[in-house]
């Protein structure tokens, strides 16, 4: 840690960053007249809401350690840096989905960036039934751009791989997910927590060898896979919406990992918020607000398929699968293009079940559930979103289309597993 | 290029390094007594044998240009450093299998290293008929602990990682191999060259899209899957043998790569030695050589699975496949295992069918073939091997033993395939 970094408070805040322009241009130049809120409620961060005569802004700050553990886990502050890198990265290759940044101070691990006016955390809107018109569009153009432009499929290969040299330095927050997600789950590890009941769900789990070794696969992927640019934990607490826009945000574990992680994360998070839905509405409401989630998975990765076509057949200016070798030839690459997008859908799904173990299992439980205080409840709707993602692990190859990942889902979502 | 760069000659060697005492420690300390003789037949760079009154080293320097094509090529030095970093990770993973380093010059692109005693070339050797005892056994074991030692199933990950990112910058002769080997072959580049009379084959292999494809979905592995460092270039030039030695040389190709890739590129070029035998001596030994070429193939195979496997179980600490999900539970990890072997497998089989081609077809053909003078033989025989290269990338999934593969080099020999 640099030997002047110092943790902001809401007090300190306006004495501190008042005299950085990029800041006081869109907050003022009084720090009297600042008002500062912290309102971090992620897991690793202070997250300051600035407000001042001119307007607001976001000032992140890394901690130098796990916010939801305490200085007991000591984390560098370098996430910051990624997380800038990544911002600038994003914001290139799909401009004006995540905020955009005003200041970066590595030594300090702050990001003083957008604030996004009116905006609420997805996760919190699908706990509260909220519809965001625009949803699966901005989120699977999205995953489509940051896959398709990060890769060997549209960079010069020489910038890529100067870019995977420069990420494969976010070692720490790699090792979290490598952890938390593809092993804690599966053992009886320290840090993990599960809801009451599920005791005979987790043995069929960790008894099964078979897809503990598909998931160390996937694990494989993760670890070695670098073909694009991943936001690395695209879950509903890293997107913002009001009821008409949708922004992406956090993406401090940024790393350059396989095209269909970001999807599958994403993915495993809408059938979370569907299976929570029995926690959170009248029986009368469920249903429909359960249909609009599928909805929505259904429209974001067609979106994601057709936006990575449209730039394949547009935008393909890199080593892999080149012009030269294909249409030059009077060759058609839609075959190529067909079982590169498979190829993508598997290894989301794949992911996508992972994610709905580790989030019930593992360290970092998603509050679609946690806040069921119902623990007979809360555990019979768990039990089924852990059976479906060991499906999804273990029948990757057969869950060809989102079609059968919603069919599948409906299907859980009346059976009694417990 | 370092601004005091400067080629080496023989004349101008023993005053330019006998006052650095790793070498003159070797061979002398009056540089009047050394005697120089450059020897490179590489493609790439300088190699000098320095005799002195102790001993010999070899001294190798990097041209700023490919010495094949000449200095309308530039190439940096830096792969001088990537060699030198690879030849100490290659010792430590596997002691005695390459050359020991005795000094190394960044800025004059320059490494001394150990004189091999009456070695000699192993692709000259399989011109010339000579068997070499124990061929197999240092191959398969070497291609398996450099495999496994390099990847997350025994290094920490952190230090793994911080390695990727390092040979992520071998940036220039990576995509020597994405252009040489992956692309050139494929449509008709620049530099290719072939033998007369092939042209039926190689309109075969041009216009199969589906094999194409394939190509390029091997290629999508060798740019972005960092899984473990590769030698990067294991053809039988970059191997030098007694009648009962082995000895691995030249990794400046090294990468982190698909743990298939070497074993891959070593099995194609016993195969082309294999198909080129008809040019290179009388009926009656043909066959028996031949058949010693088959056993080497299929012994490098055994002793590389027999090897991984051994490490599998004795030595796998890192993240992936840990034995707290396995062993630890009462599991057994041995079917995890023999998936693993399997992917390493194909991966070699399609890698082993694309640098098939490329060494008949694009820069820098294979000794074995290019010595057959008469060039309707010569075209005979590469067509085998083209053609058979193709079906290794179709039918990957099929060929999933190497008797196999065996099986279909001995049908293809006997077969008129022009």
């Amino acid at each position: 840690m640099p030997d002047n970094y110092l943790a902001l408070t809401p007090e300190s805040l306006p004495e501190r960053l008042y005299k950085i322009k990029e800041i006081a241009g869109k907050v003022g130049t009084d720090p009297n007249s600042w008002d500062v809120a912290e309102v971090g409620d992620g897991n690793l961060n202070l997250v300051f809401i600035v407000t001042g005569d001119l307007g607001k802004v976001i000032v992140k700050q890394a901690l130098p350690y796990v916010r939801l553990v305490g200085d007991s886990w000591p984390l560098t502050l370098e996430r910051a840096f990624f997380e800038y890198n990544a911002l600038i990265r994003q914001e290139e290759r799909d401009p004006g989905v995540v905020p955009k940044v005003l200041y970066f101070d590595s030594a300090q691990g702050l990001i003083a960036m957008e604030y996004l006016e009116n905006h609420k955390i997805l996760r919190n809107k699908l706990i509260d039934g909220e519809k965001v018109d625009g949803l699966s569009e901005v989120l699977g153009l999205h995953c489509a751009r940051i896959a398709f432009k990060g890769s060997d499929l549209y960079m010069e290969t020489k910038t890529k791989k100067s870019d995977v040299s420069l990420f494969e330095k976010n070692i720490e927050l790699m090792a979290i997910t490598e952890n938390l997600v593809f092993t804690d789950p599966y053992f009886n590890a320290e840090m993990n927590s599960n809801t009451e009941g599920l005791e005979k769900i987790i043995n069929i789990l960790r008894n099964d060898i078979k897809m503990k070794s598909c998931v160390q696969n996937m694990l494989r992927k993760f670890a070695s896979n670098t073909e694009t640019m991943c936001h690395g934990d695209l879950h509903s607490g890293s997107i913002m919406c009001t009821n008409d826009q949708t922004r992406v945000i956090d993406p401090e574990f940024a790393f350059y990992g396989p095209m269909g992680f970001d999807l599958g994360m994403l993915l495993a998070n809408f059938l979370m918020a569907y299976f929570s839905q029995e926690g959170h509405r009248k029986t009368s409401e469920q249903s429909d607000y359960q249909s609009w989630i599928s909805t929505i998975m259904k429209e974001t990765v067609e979106h994601f398929q057709a936006e990575f076509s449209a730039l394949w057949n547009s935008a393909r200016n890199g080593i892999l699968f080149p012009k030269t070798l294909f249409e030059d030839q009077g060759h058609s690459s839609s075959s190529a293009l067909e079982s590169f997008l498979n190829s993508i859908w598997s290894d989301a799904v794949g992911f996508c079940g992972i994610e709905m173990h580790r989030r019930c299992l593992s360290l970092a439980h998603n509050a679609d559930f946690e806040l069921i205080e119902d623990t007979k409840l809360r555990a019979k709707l768990e039990a089924r979103n852990l059976l479906m993602g060991r499906d999804l692990i273990l029948e990757t190859q057969n869950i060809d289309t989102v079609e059968k990942l919603i069919t599948m889902a409906q299907d859980y979502n009346s059976k009694d597993v417990l």
